[in-house]
């Protein structure tokens, strides 16, 4: 069991560093592996580059195991993969979707597109091992209910846990979609970082956090929740009822707000043209006029970038992790954006806490999430099997 | 080795409870602990009540393991004590003293009252088995050196460590004062809670953070540094550059600050009595002023408090934490700031976040700096040691 989640965090590594990091004896790890060969759990995966002795073989979880379904319902996207144990999709397919029509015509949708994913990854129901979800929102992740969410006011106290497993008999898991996008970076990255953040910044702005190399949730499941962190005392006022939280003044509809006002007010030729074609504005739009010279455009990226980073201040301040990775949406805008978030939140850190400090866009980019549903997929399920040994 | 770090931090729990803790079978453990007994490691602390069965024997760790040594050195003063492996104070000191004057001065004098402690506690130099110290700045933890302390400058890189290795043979553990008062309370909770944050408000703000059962330093040593996190976006300069830091507005100094300028200005009879006879204020004569009805006195303690908590709110809604135990030499100032803190978090972070939080002064109170740093001493000591088994 511990042997087949340490292959699937190293995702192909040497029988010899696998027994190296359970502490095993070789010879113990060896009768072990070939046990879960046999039982066609484990699966050697050609060699590895010769090191001067005798070649390691590889090791990876096998195929044969089945598959994982990884699903993420965004605010207004709704992204479905059938993944192998590897993490590779079989089949994959992303949609625009409303998630506050509701927990019945978003899951209605899902078990279709699960379905058709399915048929195509040419995996039968039963070959389902697991389903990761994430949804936007606060999630009470040991019963699987959502609470309170915001953004999805329909879903509260709704269990998606207990409506899909009428039709699946594999576990499901639900969590948190920026909770599931740092899971999944933590696997890319084999656990080689253990303190670092996740920021999602779309229609909301929430922060995933790995701890000791763990994804942490908070005492009540609701940590990262930082979309309302004060960053203006006499700032607009915020769905939560205070006044300028950072999600108000720098999410994707502030900054769409922002636009449409330029356009409106004859700051800008190009968001106005835009808005004239299109009906609407989006934050890709703004970092398209931003890259054609704009100065309307670059003024919104700067002014949205450093109230995020004035937001993050205060948290590097507090977690000191050594990288931040920013997802979501805005990773469209442009790189001018991630300037502005870092020239904010170095003028404002402690030296000591940004030395090291490194701020980029989320490596995995748009598949985070998706990445992120399948290992928690995966990792609940071998949990939940306890299969031997 | 497992089982002793067991039996610490539980304090005196039974046999079985223990055994069951680290998952050994009955039989072993009592095999285990045996040989423990026999080497004078473990000792047998009377009996537990009876819960139907016959009576467990609980275990403690031996005095005859040797004594701990805890300083706890503030920007301001200077607590030494001589402790049991229980981690009861054999005996005790405590002095103003000023950190601003170097390692030099302030080692000497340490150096002094540890042999005076140890001779009133009975104890050779040689019984010392670990020393713990903690100080009033950000601390490389692997190499024991302070960096960049904003409130003792003249220590920048020092390493008290090799300073204290010539006259004793114990290792020497230095961390951050704030980190030990987390230790220390997650020593008196027996690891209960596990996530949670200790504020300090002194001389300055800092936060000891415990996350998934252990104590939290962040990828550079400087988690926790949250009093330059912004209140005030034009509020005063403080010394690390930036405007209007929680530090600057509501830690010590800025109280001290505040009810001089109200005794000065005529706005409070009691403040300005205390200042003619002491020639100086501090927290705790504004709390007097405050508990005898000084509207003036009681408006600062307000203002400090909520400035403190808005800080908070930001740090809650990141972090979701069960708890937070606020100490240091506010806590002489009264239940009024404690209450304006509360408020200012309730008002400012999600539901979610709060519905289960607990904001209340450190339950160690002025003792939480040294138990932690003899907690610190005692847990590394047996890490370095790594007496079988």
């Amino acid at each position: 069991m511990q042997l087949l989640e340490t292959t699937f965090w190293s995702a192909g590594g040497s029988r010899h560093r696998m027994a190296e990091q359970l502490g095993f004896s070789k010879s113990k790890a060896n009768a072990i592996i070939a046990g879960l060969v046999d039982q066609g759990l484990l699966a050697e995966a050609g060699l590895q580059r010769s090191s001067g002795g005798r070649r390691a073989e590889n090791l990876q979880i096998s195929g044969a195991l089945g598959v994982l379904v990884g699903i993420d319902i965004g605010a207004t996207s709704l992204d479905i993969a059938v993944l192998g144990p590897d993490l590779l999709p079989l089949a994959q397919h992303s949609e625009a979707a409303d998630v506050r029509q509701g927990p019945g015509i978003v899951l209605a949708r899902v078990r279709v597109l699960m379905r058709e994913l399915l048929a195509r990854a040419g995996a039968d129901a039963k070959r389902v091992m697991g389903i990761g979800i994430g949804v936007p929102g606060p999630v009470n992740f040991e019963s699987g209910q959502l609470v309170n969410p915001p953004l999805m006011p329909a879903w509260d106290g709704f269990s998606i846990r207990d409506a899909l497993r009428e039709d699946y008999a594999a576990p499901v898991f639900v969590d948190n979609d920026v909770n599931l996008m740092a899971l999944g970076e933590l696997w890319r990255l084999k656990r080689t970082l253990s303190n670092f953040l996740v920021i999602k910044v779309g229609t909301g702005i929430g922060c995933g956090i790995v701890c000791h190399g763990e994804v942490y949730r908070g005492a009540a499941g609701s940590a990262g929740d930082v979309g309302h962190i004060c960053v203006d005392q006499e700032g607009p006022r915020c769905h939560c009822g205070n006044l300028g939280c950072v999600e108000v003044m720098a999410a994707g509809p502030a900054i769409t707000r922002m636009a449409v006002e330029a356009a409106e007010f004859g700051q800008s030729d190009l968001l106005a043209e835009c808005l004239r074609t299109k009906g609407r504005l989006d934050a890709l739009d703004v970092g398209h006029a931003g890259r054609a010279g704009d100065a309307a455009a670059n003024g919104i990226i700067q002014r949205a970038g450093s109230l995020l980073g004035q937001m993050l201040a205060s948290v590097v301040n507090f977690f000191n992790p050594s990288h931040v990775f920013i997802g979501g949406g805005i990773t469209h805008i442009g790189p001018l954006f991630l300037a502005a978030v870092r020239q904010s939140v170095y003028q404002r850190s402690l030296a000591l806490s940004t030395r090291h400090l490194e701020i980029q866009y989320t490596p995995l980019g748009t598949q985070a999430g998706l990445v992120g549903a399948g290992v928690l997929a995966m990792q609940e399920t071998l949990k939940v099997r306890g299969v031997a040994p």
